[in-house]
């Protein structure tokens, strides 16, 4: 692919669902496919059993409380749903409305632990087992819905310590704020208007031969037109969606999978990279008139170059690789998964 | 000022300029006087003359063209303005107009030498040659505001490897876009609807006394009300006014102080961490019923803490020190500056 790469010219793309530009700049890139991580994650000597680590079996006494485990009532439990010790909000606060741009720290801040062996990371799992942490996603989510008093819950994963993760046994975390943030009312805003020019849902168009990675029976996984970090991935059902947890048990195996697939191409394509994944979904109290450009998606970004001050000052992003050429070294990386 | 943080609950604060929630957790902190960067940016042993740097004075002919130098016309140099040799944006292709979400990556990005000696930092300068920087940048916008092409100039520096800079020897940067970013459209739309309720502009009503570090004849520093990365500072001028490129050589002697000062105090505080700084101007061809709310500034982020996923899905940040502690913390820190 190489080759055109090098005879590219830098290209501005308009990124309509998170309203940004980004630049498309080959001259300040390598290879694609040499755009491997230098901070790979893992220990070289994994330790199948840290004796210090509170989310191994065994040590449940050390963690703050439980909320769920998978399966019901078992020592021998795969996934552990806890709440966070160091919450960034707290369950405890009385809710406040907001006076002077100030509101309490009102919210839920839990931790789903993944595995109950350290050193097993996230796709080292069998699929269904991903599968089972999406389930438990869905149905910590499904619980935090049910509180009247929040608005928008963001299910998250930071990988490695470079992406944000202090603990390194296999976990992801879910925040329920009592607050639609501005970011994810500007990302149906952005959406809204694609609706209103084209008739159309801009996620359920988002795919084209050239970006698409892999498929399964409900998703397709893409590199973004205007991915705004190189070998972006964005994980989108095929079907119009506005809620991640209205998944299924059968559609929630099947996202594992390719969730699965994605994670395992992202680390041997890139060295191990550290990498973030979000799931985008809508806020709790959509209007019905939001329903028709509302889709929920995954955004998993793996951190191979740092966001510098003209990221931060313009909110323009610059990537040194086209989405077409990461989508191609990641379509065509060899992987079989069980 | 620890035990008051200790105490604190954790809040929810609207900032009102960036359109986003910050949420200040002290549960996640060490005192904010603890918060030194863990990675600091200068080479223990500083070599004086790196041997193979191209922004040395004598090696210019191994740099991208020269767009001017300061003073002029003398081998003995003391700021050059040049172009990037790896640019984002292309000065030579032709620009285009929005076709399908893309536009041509046409676009100027400059580089400011800001010493011609190796090893010296920002900081390391006497308030007049910051000064002088300053007005480099201004010389050097007021070029690029009069090519018609233009719609906003991003000024902004990175300091330390983590924090985006390439290149050890100091040096700022600036990129010229065809478009206004939408990020900085968001930005004037949040001052605006301030402007709107209040009838005042958000930024002339920025400081008080809690939040002030230090103060100019013209301008002010302060830790942002709900800043979102912790220690994060911002110098505002003290009169409304839109745009940098407008500023004098009084006021930027002036500004150039301040920084110095504002650079000096959080390398001595936190360990010399690795930063970005960014400066906020207004788009070239603002409406004049802009003029009212749009006020520039200068925002300095340290890199102390990683952004993970909470914040690239939700755009809610994480700030584990409030903005009055990070203030105190800085104001009393003393410094003298020639």
């Amino acid at each position: 692919m190489t080759s055109s790469a090098s005879t590219r010219q830098p290209e501005i793309r308009k990124d309509a669902v998170f309203n940004r530009f980004v630049i498309f700049s080959p001259a300040r890139s390598r290879r694609p496919s040499d755009f491997k991580s230098h901070s790979p994650t893992k220990s070289p000597n994994p330790n199948p059993k840290h004796l210090s680590c509170p989310f191994c079996l065994g040590r449940e006494h050390d963690c703050a409380p439980e909320i769920f485990r998978i399966p019901r009532d078992t020592d021998d439990w795969k996934i552990r749903v806890i709440e966070n010790l160091y919450p960034a909000v707290r369950r405890d606060l009385e809710p406040s409305s907001c006076c002077e741009g100030v509101v309490t720290g009102f919210g839920f801040h839990d931790v789903v632990i993944e595995t109950p062996v350290h050193g097993i990371h996230l796709p080292d799992l069998s699929q269904a087992e991903v599968g089972e942490v999406v389930l438990a996603y869905k149905e910590r989510v499904c619980q935090l819905a049910k509180n009247g008093l929040l608005e928008y819950v963001q299910v998250f994963k930071n990988y490695g310590a470079s992406a944000g993760a202090s603990m390194t046994h296999s976990h992801s975390q879910i925040i329920g704020l009592p607050l639609v943030p501005p970011t994810v009312s500007a990302r149906l805003d952005s959406l809204k208007e694609v609706f209103d020019k084209s008739g159309k849902c801009g996620l359920c168009e988002a795919s084209s031969e050239d970006i698409l990675i892999n498929e399964s029976n409900y998703f397709l996984a893409i590199v973004p037109f205007a991915a705004s970090f190189p070998f972006e991935v964005w994980i989108v059902p095929r079907e119009h969606t506005s809620y991640f947890h209205d998944l299924n048990e059968q559609k929630a195996m099947d996202f594992g999978g390719l969730l699965k697939l994605i994670l395992t191409k992202l680390s041997k394509q890139l060295n191990d990279p550290p990498y973030n994944f979000m799931i985008h979904s809508s806020p709790f109290h959509l209007p019905p008139s939001h329903l028709p450009f509302a889709h929920w998606f995954m955004q998993i970004v793996p951190q191979l170059n740092v966001v510098g001050g003209f990221e931060i000052g313009s909110g323009c992003y610059i990537n040194p690789v086209f989405p077409e050429d990461a989508a191609k070294v990641l379509r065509e990386v060899h992987c079989t998964i069980n």
